[in-house]
């Protein structure tokens, strides 16, 4: 036996606050809720959004759903002092890029968010950067939970393509052309300016750090390669690891020129070539397409990127047996410096 | 300019670790990875499940898709010691249960798996409990995500409801009686036994902790209220704070009997009448549905929730104003004494 008082201070595993404290703070989550429900865009398919136990939604007629989940953890996939607004962008952004490698059109989204304390001035910028980019695609944010724990941000993207449209890991073949979006290595460099391991003019460091802090997920690519693409991967661990996938994925391999790498003239000017390749091969975050696509169409695969305003360019090509190998610029085989990023490393 | 050595120690916000161990560690990820891709029931709706960047989903003709996400934090959402299969199997059964207040069939959902090391027994046994509670429900784990970080699940549930069946928070109506499933109050005296603040027998403690440490999403209960409740929740942060969400919702006010609150034989016989009512009032974790019942309907609804193997039982009624009070056994209006559990408190 117990009295109430002793029983209601352990109401949860957490600690009671003071009760004028505890006012503050749960007005401060109210308008923090407030804020997250306003995120997003508008969507005549969202028929009930956040504010109940679920969110009803209208899956489109003759289409399949396209369902990812990825967290970003403070310390682990951001770096201590991030703005909250890139954070928030970043967070949808590495979902949105993975519903891009499936050929996806995005619709919704969910939000897991835990901070260790109520910080209205911070969910807002965070819900900022996160609003941003769900307009630029037109992703309604339809749920999510607000908790108490360590800074960390699990988003849920939810898409839709018709059903036998959808790109995959699988189905690369021998003698297909290896494609990617845009350039590499550029978050890496990014990366390493915000360490103080590299030191750049602002000129050639804010596009290197936009790159890592606001990566674009390429969905219009993503859709041009639709009928195109044999396999398609986005670029999060970093191209050895990533095209690895699809070769595991399609029991094959692949052979890349590392003088056919795109670069940015920024990494360019920032990083002797031998460097700058490492890094477009190895740095992880650029969240650029890489797909598989047979010779016949490697030309109406260019055009369709073009279109898509991402441009596209060949840097080798799947082979029969397994694993990614390198070729240098002397006609020899680079042994693969590292394979990407792992967790738990 | 620098070395490619120096490098490639930055290529994330983490720390590089020794080539030996790095191999040890990456072989226990994709142990964890097999663990998981494993998890939950076969579905023929799954058309892509783990494995690519994204689940290929088919959604059911004519219906409509509910959605939801929840976190669990350690320290904050379970208590230090928890059995990671009873954390794997809450992770999900708090998603269920949302997915039941809306009286939606749940089909598939994701998982985001926060650790602070790679430990694949640990994981092995959260996928055990997660996997239990996913085969009574038929749920496919269709996506994840596994990071380095604090110890957190995110699981995002997604089921289906025809379009004009869904249940929500709005919609009671003055003259609605209150029902509950089940039984209140018992999780929130696990984790008072958990915490050592109440004491007592084997028999009358472990079927307390298992409604804290397992509890069941009442599926069955939600599909069985379509077309006979006005109303749902489900009974998450307490009775009174989340009868107050459908009040505020509808725009009206509830009264309680303190003296019809559904208490188990075991909460009878560990506490005074007073306190465990203070429990069923306030205590979380119960996760029982609460809904809104036009009073024609209530025997309808009664027997429906007995057919589905949930005993329900009146409470209320739903009155116009606003708020939720509670009468006590001598007719006075109890003040409540907390409105449940609040987040950054």
């Amino acid at each position: 036996m117990c009295s109430i008082a002793s029983l209601r201070s352990g109401a949860r595993p957490s600690t009671a606050p003071r009760a004028a404290e505890r006012g503050r703070i749960v007005a401060e989550f109210a308008l923090i809720a407030g804020i997250a429900a306003q995120a997003g865009a508008m969507r005549d398919d969202v028929l009930l959004g956040i504010g109940d136990d679920a969110a009803l939604l209208q899956p489109p007629c003759g289409e399949v759903l396209v369902a990812c989940t990825d967290t970003l953890n403070a310390g682990v996939h951001f770096p201590p002092g991030t703005a909250p607004a890139d954070i928030g962008w970043k967070a949808l952004a590495v979902n949105l890029s993975d519903l891009a490698a499936m050929g996806a059109t995005p619709r919704w989204a969910l939000l897991a968010l835990s901070l260790p304390a109520a910080d209205a001035g911070f969910v807002a910028a965070l819900a900022e950067g996160f609003d941003a980019l769900a307009h630029i695609h037109g992703v309604a944010l339809i749920g999510g939970d607000t908790t108490r724990g360590p800074l960390a941000l699990t988003v849920t993207a939810l898409g839709s393509v018709p059903r036998h449209a959808a790109l995959r890991r699988a189905g690369a073949q021998p003698g297909d052309a290896v494609l990617v979006t845009g350039t590499l290595g550029d978050a890496a460099a990014g990366l390493r300016l915000l360490q103080g391991l590299l030191t750049a003019s602002a000129s050639i460091a804010a596009p290197l750090r936009a790159r890592l802090d606001r990566p674009q997920p390429r969905i219009a690519a993503g859709l041009a390669l639709r009928g195109i693409a044999h396999a398609c991967i986005d670029l999060s661990d970093g191209l050895l690891a990533d095209l690895g996938h699809i070769c595991a994925a399609s029991g094959v391999g692949a052979e890349l020129e590392a003088a056919a790498l795109p670069l940015s003239p920024q990494l360019r000017a920032l990083l002797p070539a031998a460097v700058a390749q490492e890094l477009a091969l190895t740095g992880g975050d650029d969240y650029e397409l890489c797909c598989c696509v047979p010779p016949a169409r490697v030309d109406a695969a260019l055009r369709a990127l073009q279109e898509a305003g991402s441009a596209g360019c060949v840097i080798g090509r799947i082979v029969t047996g397994e694993g990614v190998r390198v070729r240098g610029a002397d006609g020899h085989w680079l042994t693969p410096p590292a394979r990407g990023y792992e967790h738990f490393v």
